[in-house]
């Protein structure tokens, strides 16, 4: 039996994650439950989509991951599942997969068609929840689901090459819990685009020259003492694979790329080539 | 061996939950905890009321749930453990178990008497555990305590129904992370008195006309573009069978239903047929 | 196979602790995890002491305790892994263990030197679980580090029993979710010191006479109504066996012995002894 993961804007205060817990013990008392998040921002599907994505990959392949955002049937919002990378992900067709899924083509995309299946008092979670637990056990994609060829298109903003390939412009879509700015550039899109050119990084009006893999790199090559260095504007690839704007050790509390670089959720920020 | 659930109002910061579960796992290695909320307002037992009302249902029957609100042994606020419903439930006598068994009757209430069983260091929240160690496993309830006929009575709200039956008066019970006000007002309670009738939900200076299973029915009937329904009250029975005002997907960040309508904590509302 | 406990500064909202969880699960299906806490204050150590050092020894001997704060691998920053107590820790050498050790002698210590065995983008927090799960799997230490005797030393604050016997001075080092100001004075200290002697607990300008055992013992000694105590400071030694100073069952919404008593973090006390 695979692991089920959870990720949900239900927050950890009101009833519903333990009740899900409880919903799925019932059907499974063998299940192998993780969170991932509950604290996602109400309705906030890139935000989902991001820590999904960054997190998912960390799992055994076969893993079930649930997105419990948004997740109300109606006619533009189906219930899909998709097997995709060697995961499974259950949610509903309202861009968080389509946000995911961009670079690597899923191996099945299923509309769920099991609704009558349940009783009328059945929630929308108790769903995705019954199909979680039938894939977990081995269940196939088909027996729940039609077959699909594309999602939802999403309008999000996404990360462009220029057609020179001499730039790459892309956009905050995260603020992390340590004030980090995360953007959708990720590392490989910069390997294959760089070829090993010098490059600045563009954000307001601020430049960053080097990117690092670590914080602790910076220490490495900085000399300076570093309550000069604490505070400064620095750019990483973070472990999720996606570059991001942080502040050298800073305290959330005091500072933050947010507050102190003034950046904001969708800011544009560009990686110029020379 | 049956789920322990653990709802406190410990909150998840400080070292409480983790050394609360590591007991649990020192007495018994292969227990299965789940929480369902340490966010409770502290001391607050109108809202771990709600909460494990709300919750206790989603799991199997024979689950045994601790409600570590206000535990602190005194003459008037025994330990108590309960078996109601086909689930058990060990807290304290501070009225959160009266709310909850208040529609069905208990078939077994004890007062816990293995105090002195106990080291003289070990907490009220020990006895609790042990108990409910105890009860996972099969053990009986007259084994760790005394038989009692009645709970301390609780002058908390309740709500009332008029003599003719022409109305319902109910009371706000809980906020929820979405915003939405919950009452104690229940699907079942309504379906009773209504017999079909039509009727009018009144709050403050307000009225609404219907109330939906769930939000996306308001979308199937208003067919006027969701942007302007989009903030506007409506009246819904929740997963967990009571009604609640709240906002159409409104950000709680925005606006809730206690912001903007201005309704708070144990406002009457009221539901008159017609 | 052992537990495997986590204590980071990661936070619930973020994909880390999730990611964390899957890596651990992806190395091992059968891990047992449990969280002590995730919202340690970026990057404090004291607090992160505090926490793993009251939580610890609730859980059964040979535990491994992961304490994942500021764990970049640097030249004054190495990764350690230490037997201490029968129960296991990993963590970095910024002070987090030296200030838990103080008082025990360890039985092992080592620095981890498995660095090259793991491919070159692995984390930080990749090391650390690599360790953890050789460990929790009956693993030696000294197959995954070189033995050291000692750690680095920190310069916090630590209580001082006075030249006389006459005097233990304290700080504060932890304000709870309840709003209680914990010390670095243990019960421990308090009794091999006072040998009965009356005494008095100074902080601010204030004095308490009595040290409770829990709370509830004020309510048997103290006749007047609650009410009138309600709110009062009273000191007590909490369930990890520190001194705490606390308002008697206050809301900390409404006020706390921080907000108060205008105590704050790394204030001193000290109990005086007649």
């Amino acid at each position: 039996m695979s692991i089920i993961t959870l990720t949900t804007d239900y927050g950890l205060k009101d009833h519903f994650v333990g009740a899900l817990k409880g919903k799925i013990l019932s059907q499974d008392s063998e299940a192998k439950i993780v969170d991932i998040s509950h604290d996602v921002d109400p309705f906030n599907v890139s935000e989902a989509s991001y820590i999904i994505g960054a997190a998912y990959n960390s799992f055994p392949k076969g893993t079930v991951h649930i997105v419990g955002i948004d997740i109300e049937l109606r006619e533009n919002n189906q219930h899909i599942a998709i097997e995709w990378n060697g995961h499974f992900f259950i949610a509903a067709d309202n861009g968080i997969l389509s946000m995911l899924i961009e670079k690597i083509k899923p191996q099945k995309m299923v509309v769920i068609n099991i609704h009558d299946r349940l009783l009328p008092e059945a929630t929308d979670m108790d769903v995705l929840l019954m199909v979680a637990i039938h894939i977990s056990k081995g269940g196939s994609l088909s027996v729940i689901g039609k077959e699909i060829k594309s999602l939802k298109e999403v309008t999000e903003l996404q990360p462009v090459i220029s057609d020179d390939t001499n730039s790459i412009k892309g956009y905050i879509v995260y603020l992390d819990r340590f004030g980090n700015a995360v953007t959708n550039i990720t590392r490989k899109m910069f390997l294959d685009v760089s070829k090993g050119r010098p490059y600045e990084v563009n954000f307001k009006s601020k430049k960053i020259k080097s990117i690092f893999a670590k914080y602790s790199d910076l220490e490495a090559i900085d000399k300076r003492p570093l309550s000069s260095i604490s505070g400064n504007a620095v750019a990483i690839f973070n472990e999720a694979g996606f570059l991001e704007i942080g502040l050298y050790k800073s305290n959330p509390k005091v500072a933050t790329a947010a507050s102190l670089l003034g950046i904001t959720y969708r800011d544009a920020i560009t990686i110029n080539f020379n």
